[in-house]
């Protein structure tokens, strides 16, 4: 029987609706113990309406801070003191940082990005990435990249109510990273996927194709993959994609989704403790108890 | 390494100043456990001032309720959607039950002294008991005693700001429980508590006489003890006051304030839950673990 939490742990919090399935509350109890870290974290089922007030709870109960998931991430970025470089050209938050009061919003998807294809060996800088996708995870995959100072990307999108995110992305991008060069390509143009595909160092998947139950499937044609590419998803059910299969089977070097989700939690932890998260020892207690649980 | 908070797990919390000694949040979360009942319980350091919001933030994430300590006590009963009898009456509140939003104020103070009674094998129906003190323990146990069916309360108290509030209690129990007779004495008086514990079938201090560092003192002479009186003490630290070794030396059946305070803690688990908690397995988990650690 573990009482780890005594009188004086502080408490930290998800935010969102529905939370019931996220595994935040389990990766991020084990830490807090396994790193002696005198904290708890749960989650709370609230509504965007509902942000002000539990943003308030949050300062009122003295929380070391929290994480904002669907669909609150967007109201979150209006309501914070002050966002990070990323979360105020997304205008979205999923890390809230309470500093005496002071509520800080970041992004970690993109930073999670980027750390995950660091313990991949791989650095951005100075890279080609081909972005597939215009959504959430997408948008702040670019955007990390390019602040953290990728040479160029060219984002891939369907034409469909995204095509104009990546665009409006590409513009704040020439704002806040004028030497990073940002293109947006119709997805439907196979010849300049082909194309860029071939440029590039580094081919990303951030759309939900690959994605349980619609698995076996992939927006890229296999021929287009080679040796001397990386090649990662931000999808991580399965645990390996057609993509990442497709790009195993090129020889290609490859990040799957779970190493981003989970770094994207590090970053958080990373911001409440000052401390690195103990990733590789919650990867191995959690595939051993639960192989399939959803991180989110 | 225990994950057992995941994101369906349900809070309950202590709201009070200070709340960092408190050992409710080991207790609860050690029972939560132990039953498998999906709901963690931390503490909220808060002010007097900050209690209509913090029961705002305990409706809003859906707390199933908590406790309430001091000096928040008196407040949180002027902030409930209703109260249990014994608070209507005390005008204090020690634990919240959240109906669906609707908040329900109780105090187990004096349910925890009547049920560590029943565990001590004593009930106190019927029963002559003597009080020792009019502070917020032992107003809840005069109350609590009366609407459990004694027939004869007799409150001695010094001559202090406190001697009002006893008076107070005997006028709110002449209309509540008219059956049962009340009279306040001066606890100066020696000659009319001797008199009162030769009569009486339960005698009860509920002041902070015998605490820690001021152990080693007793209200009450030796010589008034008998074999056939039952003695009980709220004091728990140290775990037997002088009274409590008083009586022992008179052969009297005796009743230490740490079971009192367990099962006042235990009340307010069975308001939330539905349970009975696991009191012993509990009680010796923790002596095992840290003999002298605070419960309230």
């Amino acid at each position: 029987m573990e009482t780890w939490i005594s009188g004086t742990t502080g408490l930290l919090c998800l935010l969102g609706s529905p939370v019931g399935h996220s595994g935040s509350p389990a990766m991020y109890n084990f830490s807090f113990q396994k790193q002696k870290i005198d904290a708890a974290y749960v989650a709370f089922d609230v509504t965007k309406e509902q942000m002000p007030e539990a943003l308030n709870a949050m300062r009122l109960f003295k929380m070391r801070g929290g994480n904002v998931t669907m669909p609150c991430k967007n109201v979150a970025a209006t309501l914070m003191d002050e966002l990070s470089p990323a979360a105020k050209i997304i205008g979205a938050v999923n890390v809230v940082v309470n500093d005496d009061g002071k509520l800080i919003g970041h992004i970690t998807d993109g930073i999670g990005f980027v750390r995950n294809l660091q313990e991949h060996g791989i650095d951005i800088k100075g890279k080609h990435l081909v972005v597939l996708g215009a959504g959430g995870a997408a948008t702040a995959i670019q955007v990390q990249a390019a602040l953290d100072g990728a040479k160029q990307i060219t984002i891939f999108n369907r034409q469909d109510e995204f095509y104009s995110r990546a665009e409006s992305t590409a513009k704040k991008l020439a704002e806040a990273a004028p030497a990073v060069k940002v293109d947006v390509v119709q997805l439907e143009n196979t010849d300049r996927l082909k194309a860029a595909i071939a440029d590039a160092d580094i081919l990303v998947n951030a759309t939900t194709v690959g994605m349980k139950p619609d698995d076996g499937v992939s927006l890229v044609d296999p021929s287009f993959l080679r040796a001397d590419l990386v090649v990662a998803d931000t999808v991580y059910n399965p645990l390996k994609t057609k993509l990442i299969e497709d790009a195993e089977k090129a020889g290609a070097k490859t990040a799957p989704g779970k190493g981003m989700l989970l770094w994207q939690g590090a970053a958080g932890y990373q911001l409440w403790t000052g401390q690195d998260m103990p990733v590789k020892a919650y990867q191995a207690f959690e595939e051993e108890r639960e192989p399939d649980r959803s991180l989110v």
